[in-house]
């Protein structure tokens, strides 16, 4: 845009062709265009691939182009036939089998001041809260894990309770009835996301039940994500604990 | 039926017309007939009258009938206007404003052996808590009440634990998110019946929420009844309680 | 916690690392900690794992443990692949094709002193019923089996009335319209547990009809649990059914 | 279009002017035009108006038009005031409080050779039964009630069924869980129509339950109209009992 | 009973035991017992098997039982496996592919008086129409058949219209927007039941959209059985027909 | 812009300063700011101001500075109460009682070449149609509407084919089973926009019935607004029919 | 209907028998019949044949027809195997892999006037657009693609202004939250079709969360087809386009 | 707990009795009991009471107990009576009638560094993204409002782009489609927080749509409260905003 004013001073550039370039331009030019791109540049933010529903070919060639960005890279909800296509290109791309997801890792880790606590019902619940976790550490940020720690025997999350609220935000990874977010919401005073997972059955209705609990949490300062987004729950994490500023600093 | 038979017997009544008496007998001439009454007349239990789109007339005329049974009386969801015209006839019959019950008691009060317990989340939880209560009482049931113990904060809940451990059944009743079924039925060993209310806004769906939140409960031994239905739970209760033998028997 | 006690007053632990340790110390030492471990260790209850969503190789690991712990083992929504896996190691493991569970008996077997019956509507609705009956006598339940009398020839559910209304608790199981449970809940005076199956389709949408019949039954004294589960039907008619005495007590 | 074609036939007509009166021809004339009309004049049905959202006026004024046309006339869903304004210009109008329903008898009844039992689980149901009695009488059919026959004691409905096997059709009043059409539609050999109602709270969603209980009947045979449709059940139970023969002929 | 009865009368059974018996005698020796195979036997309906969710040893030792029984057998959603299993017993037993029905005819066909017309809305429609039109014929019912007739393209099922009115019930199946029910309604006389299918895709929530279309027809006389539901639908429609007199008689 | 641009070629500008003022100027001066603004301006089109959940005050606080901008205003969902105020300072604002639209014409209207065809089903669905009408003439449409014509007598429909036919595109709006969206869409050869209305009761869920029944309609061509949104539907009919050339052009 | 007139007007036909032609005669002889046929013959309308859930001889036979009657043909949701059984017969058929449809061309392709501009959020949505590209192209309507410009980068969208707003009808396909179908609302002065996907998981619930935000728009002027109904924007889009007229016309 | 220990290690408490106590002892002197209250007390944060359900009597006297325990205190959901009655003992209690808040403060303001940027669609949305603002104030964080910048006119919300982007966190509030969330997460770098309104008709289902929308925003980092739950917002986007340091320290 710099370059299209300084033309028109110098007047080698009419009024009218400005009005009509400035009117066309990539708004990316204006500050606001590629702002995923952007976002990771100035944040070192991984670029994010959704592989579901995607090509392996098409997971390929966004997965090269990403790399060559330079930053780190995280594909979610990728199969196992996927990382390896992947791997053929990029040899150091990383697969958890569980999470299913696909990172690479370009920047050099420079660890977060603060920590996201991920706390999670039972074993089932697992996957999600890896994702979750997986999507933090590319971003850079501490985790503490606190798995199987439902509510049906509570202790076993009380016994965690200092670590917990050493936390600078939470991440409650529950399904069934959803209500560990609640409890863990009592017991800290730090933002908690909770994330409904799809582990149940029946009335469970694939993770709805959860999701409602959860969105009627009588504790404050829960907020929610859609049902086993661990992605989405992990990257808003993130964007919180960045807020933590470093104690030498 | 007997002296049909005997009749039979006596030769003063034909086999064929036994036959087809025997095939329009009322049916509770042969024991499952008039349940509802004969569970009254066996068990001491209180015929119910569930008064709500009912008239007024309506609802005096079955009082009536069920004071001459004999046994006590519960009407639920009855409003003011219905008892005070209810009271016209039945000078003792009691109103509980908040749970909306009508009680006579005309048989004397038997305690039970076991105690049934009643633990509600929230203040606004707290009318079909009393109904509960007020429906385990008139069958003669003895009750304890834990008021406000929500899972926000769940040391108001733990302050009781050895009185909820203490209980032969357990009434859960929660709104919102329902979480505390899930609490409840993890600390104690007795059989749980969580009561879904109508309590909270929006996605709460007007109890939907936590009644599909109780029913995937993660502790074992939780069953459920439909929201606001306190009657239901404190008579679910109130059965199993009659179960627990008095000490010296 | 006593032998911490007793080394502050021995004054071998001083009173703030004494503070210390008691904030941290697992809250089973507090009485209220591992209480899935203790019920079974108080009650013989079995220690139950949910094998779905599980790996072989975690359901092996934690019935190992559960072994261990000496008392029964209840396996639910177990694969026959998990069945075989887990019986390398327990021969003595049994495994119910219908139900899908998995049982190893390691205490000896102490018969109740009530009955739970045990009713289904339809042959589909077996499978859940079996669940329920398994359950109920890994814990040392006297069980009484009723199948196939659905309303719709409702004499056949007549026949059994007299069998019905000995036991101290009924389980009833049905797809559908799940209309057997009222109508049993009007014929017997003990407790009902309704427990809807996934059987039917289109409206039924996968269970969900009868779920809202059964909340909604016109017979007091019924409770639900989620569809299908009949492990938490007769889990739950267990606590009820140990609360009768024995005669000679 | 006879007087049409014979227009044509004697020349006074052209032909392409007959074509083209025939494309515009209201398509009465043609035989399936003013369908509602048509079977009022054929089959003594009355003309009915559904006077829920419609003003005063209107329901007058399409009163008016009913009339005139000379057959019996059925309003449903008429508030008392409604009944108030068209009784001013039809004094022989009959208004049903709980049913809400105007009837005006212009036909002499012609009784029927079958009868439609009715069968209703409880007092709040009656409403919808006796919207269902009053339209198959202004159709001339002969109807049989039975109230307060709901499934929780269910001697009580079979106290009534030989009356009920004697009838041609029967339609099954319920809400709450429904559980009455398939009990009653294992009992009978004749067509069942099932009227879900209301009638509830919490998990009855307003009649859903009852609805989708009733789609899911386990009893062949059970057909089901919409939530509190008395009318829709008591038309098609008169168009069914229509088809039953009087003895003579 | 008679022989029951008649013992008391000769002396040979004493009063009380008699008593005892006719307490725990199996109800279909009442009248009300065995009902579906009564049913069977005093009007020729086919014994049903629904072979959903029933191993093929389970539906061949049904259909065994129900060819003793010695009238028409019918079994409905059996896959090709268990016809073939069948078959090997039962060799004139007839298999639909699309509808998936079993059918083996004892009883000699007698035609009867009415006609049941059957409409489809489109091709996808076929199997259910079949299922309906099977289980008419089974049950000695005359059918009419009325394809693709859906109401994009309202004249083909205008050509019909002649036909149609000549029914005494008609069956309309139709998936995506139900709407064929509503057009039929308006169309005939007799009574008319709606299937609805689960043709369809997106919103059609697998045939809830019909579902819901067909239950608020605006035209009189429509009744609505479950997504999917030919069987029912065929069932009900021949209990309406044979109340239709032969002309002669 | 223009002027900006100017600035920096006659050199009274800075390019830096430039590049601010572009990156902080409302977005409509580069082309696609106030948009509505714009629409209004460009083509004639209504200022529309949704009246609902606004108090009289905001409403006419908005009315006031629309009407300077000198165009029509269309309020939609208006109470009585809000058009006397507004009506105080904007004397020939007209009323709808039905549609509850306020209306003020400052443009001169100008026919439009195309005519939008209005269908709808039944007398209750009128307000809905007529809330189109209106939005569609103060858009300065020609319309023509068809009332009262639903499926059930098919007939009153037929009768303006011809009529309907001629139109460039055709609103339907339909409350219960919505069936007339498909019928109509089979008849015409012009877009079709379906208005489900929330006529109805029960299994019509305030209008999801008639929503999906037209989602899911088999006639092509056929595009749906939200439940009772007759604005929408005249607005979208607009927007097309604009788009039909005037004969002489 | 002429030839019929003009024999009655001979005299060769009688009045009589030309009322009951008249009345069975198919009713597109009236006008109004075999419309999709109509429609294509009139509009050069592609027949066009909804595969799924049809069998591979079904789809073969009906292709072989359309092909017959002249025009163009369009198979929608087709797989792969149906298009090779088709291809066999018809070696000019081509396929779309992603879109899953057949086409074949026979008549000449005429260029529309306007354009359609087909917009879609992300990569997996681009088999609905494509589908709705296919169905208007085969129509002779012009279209423009606009690929992966969803909302969470909205200058992708901003780049592509001008060339949206020259459309005159433009397709919105997004699944998720489905909000890009507002942004081009508001951005553009045509009439926009929007289209929900089932690309999403959890609370996307198949498509039906971005159905109900699309439905919900508060942009004016969008309307709505079912769930990837890609088919169905593309030919009310062009029914839409084909109203704009040629330049010089 | 320390001066138990003291009287252990002292001697004048015996260790059974220390056992005995330390387990009935209320959980808030083993340092997670009294949650609420402590996190009042350590952070500043207010008490807070949801008016809703209670009765006057009761929120007054809650409100005393709050005003007692010397922090800020906030009431939501309360109606103008409430406010009126609580005034009457605390005469500097301020309402906000929009919001329907009770606020009193009490501890002296200490501004935020960080800013929380609340964002609302529509005028409609203003009382939600208000309780939300006041919640926040009330806590001590520095707020800026955005009003009436919904998606349909997408420039408005641009021009504030900058200030957008300053914000630590950022609420946004809206309606009906609700997909201003996902344009807002798209256009900054922080954590938003998304509120669904309930504003909107028919499909907008209270709330529903948007809150699906929301749940599925395209955006990475958004998370989602309840409906309507502009508090609850507030409140969380607190506790994230409380972690931006001060720049001096």
């Amino acid at each position: 845009m710099r370059q299209l004013l300084e033309a028109v001073q110098s007047g080698t550039q009419s009024v009218d062709d400005a009005v009509g370039r400035l009117r066309s331009m990539p708004f990316e030019d204006l500050g606001f265009a590629k702002i995923d791109h952007h976002r990771a540049i100035r944040c070192g933010f991984p670029e994010v691939i959704y592989c579901e529903h995607k090509s392996i070919e098409q997971v390929c060639a966004i997965f090269d182009k990403c790399v060559e960005a330079g930053g780190n890279v995280l594909g979610t909800r990728a199969s196992h036939e996927v990382f390896t296509a992947v791997a053929r290109t990029h040899a150091k791309v990383e697969y958890d089998r569980a999470a299913r997801t696909l990172t690479l890792r370009q920047n050099e880790r420079t660890p977060s001041a603060g920590t996201i606590a991920i706390v999670s019902a039972g074993t089932s619940d697992l996957p999600v809260a890896e994702e979750a976790r997986i999507t933090a550490e590319i971003m850079d940020q501490t985790t503490a894990m606190f798995h199987d720690v439902g509510v049906a025997g509570i202790h076993r999350l009380f016994a965690h309770r200092d670590a917990l609220q050493a936390a600078s935000v939470t991440i409650v990874v529950a399904g069934m009835e959803g209500a560990l977010a609640s409890v863990v919401g009592g017991l800290v005073d730090c933002p908690v996301i909770a994330v409904p997972t799809s582990v149940g059955y029946g009335a469970s209705l694939k993770g709805i039940a959860a999701l409602l609990a959860m969105l009627n949490s009588c504790a404050s300062g829960v907020t929610v994500v859609n049902i086993d987004n661990g992605f989405g729950a992990g990257y808003a994490a993130s964007l919180i604990n960045r807020l933590v500023p470093h104690a030498s600093s």
